[in-house]
């Protein structure tokens, strides 16, 4: 008897990532995957996002949490779609954990789902999900070592959203350093400059993401 | 021919931290396995221990990062014998990991081995490398809904430091939350409130941390 193996789990995860970007790209619905280290502020991105999109684009959310509900509360009261994984102690959210919520969603009607990962500066960056674009945080108060000691999150991301920039004044935080490192991993990487709180440069990421919203529905009429 | 099966990853990697634990008593070094988010301030309470506790102790410290050797830099210019893995990727130190750096240690000459943790609240916690205690700290811009969604590193560790408590008046932190929280994870649970930036707090913990290391040279004579 032939016993077929798995090379590895990441092979196995990329089959049914690719799976689920078919279903996405088939309802032209446009994924972020977004990251960071706990508390950078993923939600409050996320609800500022919706916030400033949510007119113009049918959007819901997928939160990944170890355990709780917390995040997924937070969405459900802007009254928009949300499915909680809870993995159970799983340090990352991987293709599969995905997969198993679409059918929770009617995903023809969607056209930007945003999934929030498990808080981790390093797991989440070696799954894909199906995602059309990872997104990664750097809040001020985590230091600007971070994209050096870090490389891979900020290479797998086509955007860094610097957070917690109202901070600044009272955590020793080099921006200059942050970004030129982050550039070295990812010499494409787009950079954001905001405070969730004072809502500080936020709408440059609103247009970015727009833009590229709208760049993948004219490649999939 | 009998195939024998190790059970799991955490089983070997028990038997590993097993017997760096002896290697430890024999030679009665008092270890610390220090976790915590990116950013967070494991190095700068490092930094603020050696200086609290070198004349009284010979300390040596591991430094555990993913690439880099900027935290075992700032060590090593304290004097204090430091060795740096770099786990290429991986998201914590395991047992093995920590064995692979003794030979460099003149280990019956250290009263106290600090191993500083890969930054991140959940996958460390998984793993025993032989310490008597672990310790975690919580920074306050990360949030207070942290021990409810991390439960796991609050669960395993002897003490939680809140660091960052000068940023309370800039952050949303609510310090009752954290510590209720956390003790719901492990009601023995040491808490300290702490600034590695002022200083504010952090003679508790030297105390505390003295107490342990004297009851441990008891118990070993």
């Amino acid at each position: 008897m032939k016993i077929n193996v798995v090379q590895n789990v990441l092979d196995a995860n990329d089959r049914i990532a690719m799976d689920n970007r078919a279903l996405f790209d088939k309802n032209r619905t446009y994924v972020v995957n977004l990251m960071s280290s706990p508390g950078a502020g993923k939600t409050t991105l996320v609800e500022k996002t919706i916030d400033a999109l949510k007119d113009k684009y049918a959007i819901s959310v997928i939160e990944g949490d170890i355990q709780d509900t917390c995040d997924a509360d937070r969405i459900a009261v802007l009254g928009i779609p949300v499915v909680q994984i809870n993995t159970g102690g799983a340090c990352h959210i991987d293709g599969n954990m995905v997969r198993e919520t679409l059918p929770s969603f009617d995903l023809d009607k969607i056209d930007l789902l945003i999934v929030e990962n498990v808080g981790n500066l390093v797991c989440p960056a070696e799954f894909k999900i199906g995602e059309n674009i990872k997104a990664m945080i750097l809040s001020t108060p985590e230091g600007a070592d971070k994209p050096a000691k870090y490389p891979l999150i900020f290479q797998e991301s086509a955007a860094m959203i610097i957070n917690k920039t109202d901070l600044i004044p009272y955590v020793d935080f080099d921006m200059e350093r942050a970004k030129r490192d982050a550039l070295v991993s990812n010499k494409d990487l787009a950079i954001f400059e905001v405070s969730c709180k004072t809502s500080s440069g936020l709408s440059d990421w609103f247009r970015w993401l727009e833009d590229k919203i709208e760049a993948y529905k004219k490649q999939n009429p």
